[in-house]
């Protein structure tokens, strides 16, 4: 299984992120015009968004509502429970709620994947699995950013004031980050697949490529900050390894429950197990840009992702055929 | 016919456009930075003229033209009638070129929305219609500029100052809008079909998905505005659904006169009948700045393309039917 | 032949290179944000690395050392080469840097033209040819970026002062431009033609369409400086039209020696022969901003495209055919 892994880490994507950190580490003139680095977050919110509605378009609400509900479940409470770890942890409000909407969030190569690993084995999976991903992404992060945003709030009023909620749930649902993110979903549900075809050329077709310049920059800024990292290493290095298994077996076993196959309650285990680095960076950035994206990055990317691929989709498929006989 | 309707209302770019007004109705921090809304409009007129040209080399400009002086000759005309009826109606010169422009202008969707219908009704049309579009909208759209610019001036100059009226018209077609849009169109006609293959992913694949954000901007930007399209509402309103039908019967009628079939005048007036949203706009914002872009664009979006798809293409197939027999 | 000369100078992009200068000469208000214009920049230089690096992944480093290696000799040699003579031609160091890169570099379309002259014939040649591209382009803009810097740096501290060599060299591979086409140019080579499928669709289609507005922005920035033209024309003139066939004529000598075929040989010749327009200026224009761009765009893409698609493939070919019996 090391040529999945090597596959991935020497992945255009990676590589160009860490080619950001290199250039940045030897002092480069190598920089993004912010300008630019806008206008790629706001293609990507997009285009995550479009394509979580196609996706629920797709099977209808209905056809998904058990397994759907289980996802958002999990997104909801991997967030939920690594915000509560982190800040554990010690980790100040801003990286705790970033790092917990990684984890909560799903990454689309370590499910490609999984999805390899049954197809390999002839395992049967329920096709409308690949829509459980925004519906397991967008709620952990949607939390994860709320969290944050309430409890950085919360420091900068102080302690004997009062902090005004609505305004503050109404100030991070109208914030740019959820606001395209949802408002794209519900585009892309309307639409559906036919409606955004003629788009798709733009927001599916360039998403990897402008993600490559995207984390190139996030690669850049993640550098700069990376004596961060040193500080609080230890604490995450033990939070990559130990909790994604932790979220994994809570995935198969809700799956189990909402009535998934072998194969499908794998896949939900596979996701919940999961951290991203595709959607959650660009949200995050924009949501919570206080948080340092060199330490949920590297979390998920370097330590999360390998694991899951080696040892993490196997135990889950193991899980799942000992649970459903 | 209501479900053509719905789904065009429910198309993306039209969405977006919406998620921008929305946005900034509810006071959102989503926001375009100005170097990616200009980039935006230089791809949007660089392609809009590469397809026209390309469109014009396709079927020659000798088979071309009869229909293609009538397109030219009503492009011009609508822009004129437009400029002077929405003068009359004490819009100022900036906002009554914008929206003469518009109704001058060709909409893709109602095209489209045209020949499904005759499709459907296994109507024959010349095959060489889609290059009418161009021969109207870019002559209606410099129509309306040199209008507006022209009136504009004026007014700065003072009444007893002479207009300079070449360098008037020299300024008017150096300006960036026009230069991009007919420089472009020249190159698309002189490369053609085949030499513009190689960057058509680009300007002609990546447009619609283009499109999205750059009404997203629009969006924004109309928002900001919509209080003085309030002032004007009831009498733009009453020009948005009464002249169309004048526009698409004239077509029909010079479509008869240069010889094209039943479905050919149909289309003919289809197109006179359509106001733009997707070349316009894009024109105008560069071209006439002063413009209120939410006037031109709810009033073509909103009213005159519902309007256009429920009861002009219908009475336009009708109409060409009673007069070609 | 003359089809295929005006084939390419009314190809898109030099349409729209012309079109920039235009603009810039009727002092057109048609301008690109400086951000838009890094972006490109970025853009083009990631695509070209990515593309060279796949192209040598594709038929392995070993199969194609020896002509691999002629090529990079004469991409070495010819800016060398070229760097001496326009020095003695009195061209400050920033522009015989600049043109000497332009000329040791490739261009595309030569290459494509020589490509298509060879099959017309039903000439045989290696499939690797193109791979021989990167091999050339690359080690010869760097040479000449090289000397390029070491010359200014030079002139900067002043004759009695030494010259800080390994500073120099750092800095000049630590830039921006060689810094992101060498490392793109690594992750093709390591992500290969599977590895780098995904992100094709943007930096392999989206090229030749944004190589246009990117080329707009350089005709531009020509016209701006047109009259420095006027000033070393005769010289540049005389170096555009005599060194290309010395040049081409060295290529399919050392395509003989390396055992290349009459076909390989003669596409050798070509690339040395040739003068690129699309991966050198985008590298001189970060790289040595000092350089006037329509000195060496206008000589490559004006004087020696044309020489080459006339001239100089059939002298080429005959060349080769002599010498291989």
């Amino acid at each position: 299984m090391l040529d999945v892994i090597f596959e991935q880490i020497f992945s255009p994507p990676i590589m160009f992120f860490a080619l950001g950190m290199f250039a940045a580490l030897i002092r480069s003139d190598l920089k993004i015009p912010p300008e630019m680095s806008t206008a790629m977050l706001l293609f990507l919110l997009a285009a995550i968004g479009l394509g979580g509605g196609v996706g629920v378009a797709k099977v209808g609400i209905g056809g998904v509502l058990g397994p759907g509900l289980a996802a958002t479940f999990l997104g909801v409470g991997i967030s939920l429970l690594g915000y509560t770890i982190l800040t554990r942890l010690k980790f100040d409000a801003a990286n705790a709620g970033s790092i917990a909407g990684h984890y909560g969030a799903v990454s689309a190569a370590t499910m490609v994947a999984g999805l390899a690993f049954l197809d390999a084995r002839g395992v049967y999976y329920e096709a409308f699995v690949p829509a459980l991903y925004p519906l397991m992404d967008s709620p952990a992060i949607l939390t994860a950013i709320l969290l944050a945003r309430f409890a950085i709030a919360k420091t900068k009023v102080g302690a004997d004031v009062k902090v005004d909620m609505p305004a503050l749930v109404i100030g991070s649902i109208t914030g740019k980050a959820i606001l395209l993110l949802v408002a794209s979903m519900v585009i892309g549900y309307i639409a559906g697949y036919e409606g955004t075809k003629p788009i798709m050329p733009f927001f599916d077709d360039m998403f990897r490529g402008i993600l490559c310049l995207f984390l190139l920059d996030m690669g850049i800024v993640a550098a700069a900050r990376l004596k961060e990292w040193k500080i609080v290493g230890p604490r995450l290095l033990v939070f990559a390894f130990v909790m994604p298994p932790i979220h994994g077996i809570a995935g198969v076993l809700l799956g189990t429950l909402t009535g998934l196959s072998v194969g499908g309650a794998t896949m939900l285990g596979v996701l919940a197990g999961s951290a991203s680095y595709i959607s959650a960076p660009a949200a995050m950035r924009a949501a919570i840009p206080e948080a340092n994206p060199s330490l949920s990055l590297v979390a998920s990317v370097a330590l999360t992702f390998p694991f899951n691929i080696i040892i993490g989709i196997p135990l889950y498929y193991i899980v799942a055929q000992i649970l459903i006989v």
